[in-house]
């Protein structure tokens, strides 16, 4: 950075994938990254030598790790935001602000967050119990997704329903403790799309490109992009909003669905994301380097993009037996470093850059079938 | 790999740049790396778990060392061959062989080799005396590069000689214990170019594109690239010949002078290099990926050029005050960690990519002015 004598210290809380290419990223780019999980196996801990083991819910452990960084972050939205505002103590040093990620972490709050900033939705209603789930199944003949309120990713947390038969079961299997729930009409849209902003301390804003998306059993299989949508501005006007009225600070990932000519925020993830992964590849700067930059309140400008096309397959786990692979030399890998493979686990993942996203896709497609995993 | 269990572990002699951007590869490709070098604080050293401190001319650590991987480079073609053959004892781990290092290391068997495969090199005489040196100046008046035939880099034990009486200076300098040295006409060429090789332990082998490199002050500034050469088939078959005849293993760079239509060798090294950090952005496959495949002998495919043009600009120190500077957007940054400046440093560097080689390197050096070094 252009004042300081020193590179400022950037701390990593988790050590998953997400922040293992935080933390290569980070070292790319200058700043030695800190991390804090709970295993020195853990992906983020292979690729550091500032590693501190800790339980992310033992504010002890996590306030003496905050002591020796100047700036932090997080890799899963999922964190005790008492715990962290508690153990930076006076100093503000993790980013995007804890109270901003709490306020986030419930599908409720955030819903009606995002539904005062214009931002399209679908429609919802808070259900506790099984009247509510009902009546509102009544309105949404298709079917409607009661998701819970908190702690829900990668489809954990989320029921399809079809029936008031189904509906019932449901309830009666939770007894006289059901989640608090959300509940969304099922959705028919013709593409699943993502896109993410970036925002710094200052507010300067960028977007990574739109991209289209693929699920498959609630896991992300494969992105592509970029896409062209002519709600696009619009969307980008009103998320620049949005991330500004809630004073956010980091990257932040929308997934879309595109309904009609509309485009419908479906979720949100306040840190780096799946969707994003190409970026790595496919971007002069990555979507790792952009949030360590906006934590670090750097200045930021767009990115360009390096190819017409670009594609990122996951590579997920199908077995429990050791991933066996031979390397592609036409798509680029990026490991993860698990220790152990099981089914539906992400490994790591494949991106591909060509003249059109289709063929960059069919690339990494074709690369993905020598992993044995 | 693809019969292995567990992943191979690789290990790297050497903590400075080369070795933390194998590193960094090598976690990506799924094989975690150790580090062996003298300094936690190495550049290498910082972006791994597996870190070994000891120094490299201490059989027992280096011993040691190799006793916890199942192959190793190294990052400098200067280590004594000798105390590695020792130390990995019964089972051959380390590659490119340290006995062919030990070869290439002395640049008159250098030199000799090259001839016996037919490259193109310049006219060279061994010289131990002033009055070698002044036969080999008087059949090239256009002066004369005296250069050390062991540990030269980067311009250290390379000296330029114009005249008689420059020559005679230098010989009173060393007095009674002149360098073994060898002599080449001082070269006048078009462009100074480079190519690097990869060859496995089937002998399986692919070519980096060749570029073109300038050197300031013995240091490589940038590169740029592809360039085409209509000598370039010949020079690659010979190439190809001359890494079978000595088995060689691994990645291996030559320097190139463009002399009239030819392409004559002007060095060569026995290791990632320099002039291919571009690979990094510009190829589906970079040298260091390619360097740890080779090595872990894993089946070798040509690279995908990823853009039309690309370019590599070496960030330098030009102080020894701490380095400063704003973020590239546009262009890669890849930083190498070191934990002081120094003038003539290599400190990091950065990638471009563009339609055209000059675009390119215009986008990389105009990034580079934002650094202060």
């Amino acid at each position: 950075m252009n004042d300081a004598q020193q590179p400022p210290r950037i701390g990593i809380l988790g050590g998953g994938q997400l922040a293992r290419m935080m933390a290569i990223k980070a070292h790319e780019l200058g700043f030695e990254p800190h991390i804090f999980s709970a295993k020195g196996t853990d992906p983020a801990a292979q690729v550091v030598r500032h590693f501190y083991r800790g339980e992310l819910d033992n504010p002890d452990a996590v306030r003496a790790f905050l002591s020796q960084v100047d700036f932090a972050t997080f890799e899963s939205e999922f964190l005790d935001s008492e715990i962290l505002i508690e153990s930076e103590g006076a100093k503000q040093k993790i980013f995007p602000r804890p109270q901003t990620m709490g306020y986030l972490q419930d599908r409720l709050s955030q819903k009606e967050l995002l539904v005062e900033s214009k931002l399209n939705t679908l429609p919802f209603c808070s259900v506790t119990r099984f009247e509510e789930g009902a009546h509102f199944l009544g309105r949404h003949k298709q079917g409607i997704a009661l998701k819970q309120r908190r702690f829900g990713y990668d489809g954990y947390g989320t029921f399809m329903v079809r029936s008031e038969s189904e509906l019932r079961e449901l309830f009666q299997h939770w007894g006289l403790t059901p989640p608090a729930l959300i509940a969304e009409p099922i959705c028919k849209f013709k593409r699943e799309l993502a896109v993410s902003i970036v925002r710094n301390h200052d507010g300067e804003v960028i977007f990574l490109p739109l991209v289209q998306t693929l699920q498959m059993d609630s896991r992300c299989k494969w992105v592509k992009g970029p896409v062209k949508h002519r709600g696009l501005d619009k969307l980008q006007a009103r998320l620049k909003a949005f991330v500004k009225r809630i004073n956010y600070v980091g990257i932040m990932a929308f997934e879309l669905f595109e309904v009609g000519s509309e485009l419908v925020i479906n979720e949100l993830a306040p840190r780096v994301h799946n969707s994003a992964h190409y970026s790595l590849d496919a971007l002069s700067m990555d979507q790792f380097s952009y949030h360590v930059l906006a934590v670090l309140n750097a200045p930021l400008k767009e990115p360009r993009l390096l190819a017409p096309g670009f594609a990122m397959v996951n590579l997920l786990g199908t077995t429990s037996e050791p991933a066996q692979w031979s390397p592609p030399f036409d798509v680029k890998l990026h490991w993860y470093g698990k220790l152990d493979n099981r089914p539906g686990r992400k490994m790591g993942h494949l991106n591909a850059l060509a003249k059109t996203a289709d063929e960059a896709l069919r690339m990494a497609l074709k690369a993905e079938r020598k992993f044995k995993l």
